[in-house]
């Protein structure tokens, strides 16, 4: 789907405002799960629409990185969304492999209020 | 359904990586939609707590804020997820009120490709 590069979009995106990065959410197309957040800067964005993997920059290991590359779990974008602000992104990736570095299908596997 | 103040479990959230702020994704319970992503720091996380209603902190107006204070459109929170790395959450929301300041129900109504 991601076939072309909209620079003119890229180039709207708000990456003064938290250092050259932006938030992405990461959401399963299907079951509309939160699988995770990570952050992607310009050229992160634009891997991702090249390639239509997701990339992100880790801002841990201060370098970029495809998730999967090192776990096998690729996750395929198949749209990007944008907010009002046009500073956080979603990921909507088609992908059954687990997001998260412990297993889970999604990082977010805690409550808060625990039952 | 948060009733009580799970100090603990707030205490293990890492307020250190962004400067004292947590990115907060909202999200719709029932459809699963996602409707904003905001900051909170830890009173704005208590507060939300305290009160079942979405709190964040402003980042451009460098305050305190409960989501609907002005416009009315309040975001009854009825649970939180965290992640894996305790640094950033989901607010799950029963509510059908507009999100976003534009008066859509979500933030994220524009796609980086738009057909």
């Amino acid at each position: 789907m991601l076939v072309k590069i909209h620079d003119e979009f890229i180039d709207k995106l708000d990456f003064v405002k938290r250092d050259g990065l932006i938030p992405v959410v990461v959401q399963d197309i299907k079951t509309k799960d939160i699988l995770m957040l990570a952050y992607a800067n310009r050229i992160a964005i634009e891997n991702t629409v090249k390639t239509g993997n997701a990339w992100f920059w880790s801002v841990s290991r201060n370098k970029l990185w495809m998730k999967g590359e090192e776990s096998g779990n690729i996750q395929e974008v198949k749209d990007i969304l944008v907010d009002c602000d046009h500073d956080s992104l979603i990921y909507l990736v088609d992908s059954n492999n687990p997001a998260c570095h412990t297993g889970n299908r999604t990082c977010f596997h805690n409550r808060l209020y625990p039952d």
